[in-house]
């Protein structure tokens, strides 16, 4: 006799759609039968500046002690955090990503009969995680693809365990500012956690956006959600953190697998945080990026909505999909988000000047087919 | 208003004691003041050849990639995993280490009303991932400290989910043999997910111990769950997988983390699992230390536990935390396991010849004490 596995799982997980991951150059490359190197990808918000050199020149000399295990309680990287950013080391939670930390979250606080809040568009991430514990996703529909903050208290219930908030977001690259955000934390309910997911805020200028930090202290129910790889170009490595209170953060660190975060993830980010410079030059990049986009997206006679992340939603107008293919023919990856309701829209990216005029062409090209 | 986040957790998780992990090295140096290369650490199965430096190699060429996210799919080492043990891709699940794989086993089948039966004495991880997830562990007594399977099987029920089995299992090296695998496999129920990790096999001599991997075929109710953190030497990196059917597969790849494995790993796997020089070293090295550590407890009159693992339980006769605390005084670092229901054992990590003769040197003082 054999049984269905599928059927044997918990009931959030038979329902479960996993994420679906910007395309890698290699399989596109298997695909199209090309050479790498004529690929340009700017699909996942990768940064453009390639790794730090600083950071590779510390993980170089960690690799003769890669046969060790990591650190589990990350003592080095949270010292650093801790310094960085004013915190005290058991305010934080590592995670193998941020993605990492949204799952953790999830774990700790939603259940079968729980609700998580959150916005139309918001972050893949949270409806995964919430359906693979088996709570209910609470979706607030959006006021011009941004967050109807409003809309999200009154979604707040007794059952709510956690409300997340992208500030900016993903895909959208909406954000909220400062007396947004302090008015909706003066109006959550104290027993529900807010996940304040701060994934891109480095590539915003200084005090245009909240910086979340700063409220750790007046609101206890607050966790700030960030990662090194974005802005500081770790993608590959897989490392974030939460601050949050300490009480907060020993839940956390109770189901954190142990070793988590790779011992190379711990040494590059330690160094990563240094260094201002990189990032300067990165938002300086994105910068320039940015308006080179808009300017090309404006000469095609196309819309997108106004981001603060290293990316941009540009809606072509009708359905996606057949111009995503036809980007793809022309080596070109972004990502299609039908899958985030938004079926006429494609997210693509902020790359290097080459990389942005590359995307440009191939959409005039596909365009004008 | 303030709330305790800790009350408002799952039930599962407000009862959860976390893993404690071998203290690592900078830690014991920061605690006694003394240089960290005085310091001897057997104490987390860490192969003592150090990395392999082909793997090394290849890691190196990866770094200028490090600002790309990994490929979630594991595209490439899901094809060498595959080639190299006859699986079909689809049969595999990538695990950021195996403690990964069995945290996902957890969360697809165990839930609050469910339960896992383990042997006494087998590895953390297993209490840990059921309780994270609010499941019960049925514990079955151990035999002279090996798995008693009939018993298991008997402690099996309707709402029995998983079954884990480590052969050979940490801390305390026992295992179990082709036919009493074969026998077990027979009598467990098709209902239930027998969980195989072998986490240590590649220490084992051919034929001495089963390989699971030869019963995929026969029993779709089995995972085998394996590492490239012990015998591959990648322990800072964090890499394991599962092989099962690919139904099961499938459920565990909807839970997973997209980016779970980071990329430095994925590629390092690839390599590592290409080179059985390294493999045959570390049986070697592994094989001369075990009867160095035997010849030496001998002498000094103690016992041990026989093992197929890389390391030994060695039974001190009483309370081993004063002898321990003794050892960290020399700066020699193993493992106490009375979190295992083995107050009077310390587990030894087998290590260089050097390694080994220091830790029994240290015994040797801390016992004349």
């Amino acid at each position: 006799m054999s049984c269905d596995f599928l059927a044997l799982a918990v009931p959030g997980v038979q329902k479960l759609s996993p994420y679906v991951t910007g395309k890698p150059i290699d399989e596109l490359a298997r695909e199209l039968g090309i050479d790498p190197a004529r690929i340009v990808k700017l699909a996942s918000n990768e940064n453009p500046l390639g790794p730090n050199p600083r950071v590779l020149e510390a993980i170089a000399a960690e690799l003769p002690e890669l046969s060790r295990y990591p650190d589990g309680s990350g003592f080095q990287l949270k010292a650093k955090l801790a310094e960085r950013f004013g915190l005290r080391p058991e305010q934080i939670t590592l995670g193998n990503g941020s993605n990492d930390i949204i799952d953790l979250v999830a774990r700790c606080w939603l259940a079968p009969g729980r609700n998580a809040v959150f916005s139309a568009h918001a972050f893949a991430a949270y409806p995964i995680c919430t359906q693979a514990v088996g709570a209910e996703s609470r979706v607030v529909p959006a006021i011009d693809y941004g967050y109807d903050l409003n809309g999200m208290l009154e979604a707040i219930d007794e059952q709510t365990g956690v409300v997340f908030i992208a500030n900016p977001n993903n895909p959208t690259g909406t954000w909220i500012g400062p007396q947004a955000l302090e008015n909706f934390l003066e109006r959550v309910p104290a027993h529900v956690l807010v996940v304040l997911d701060e994934a891109y805020i480095e590539f915003a200028e200084d005090g245009e956006l909240p910086n979340g930090l700063d409220y750790l202290d007046r609101y206890p129910n607050l966790l700030v959600s960030r990662t090194l790889c974005k802005a500081y170009g770790l993608a590959g490595l897989r490392v974030g953190y939460a601050a949050s209170s300490p009480r907060i953060a020993d839940v956390l660190n109770r189901v954190r697998q142990p070793f988590n975060v790779n011992s190379l993830a711990l040494t590059a980010a330690c160094v990563a945080l240094d260094d201002e410079a990189y990032l300067a030059e990165g938002r300086r990049v994105n910068r320039a990026g940015m308006a080179q986009l808009e300017k090309g997206l404006s000469e095609l006679g196309l819309k997108w909505i106004p981001s603060r992340g290293n990316f941009l939603a540009v809606d072509l107008g009708r359905d996606a999909t057949e111009i995503n293919a036809g980007l793809l023919r022309e080596g070109v990856i972004v990502r299609p988000i039908a899958g985030y309701d938004m079926p006429t829209f494609l997210r693509v990216s902020i790359g290097t000047e080459a990389e942005n005029a590359r995307f440009l062409d191939a959409l005039r090209v596909v365009l004008d087919q």
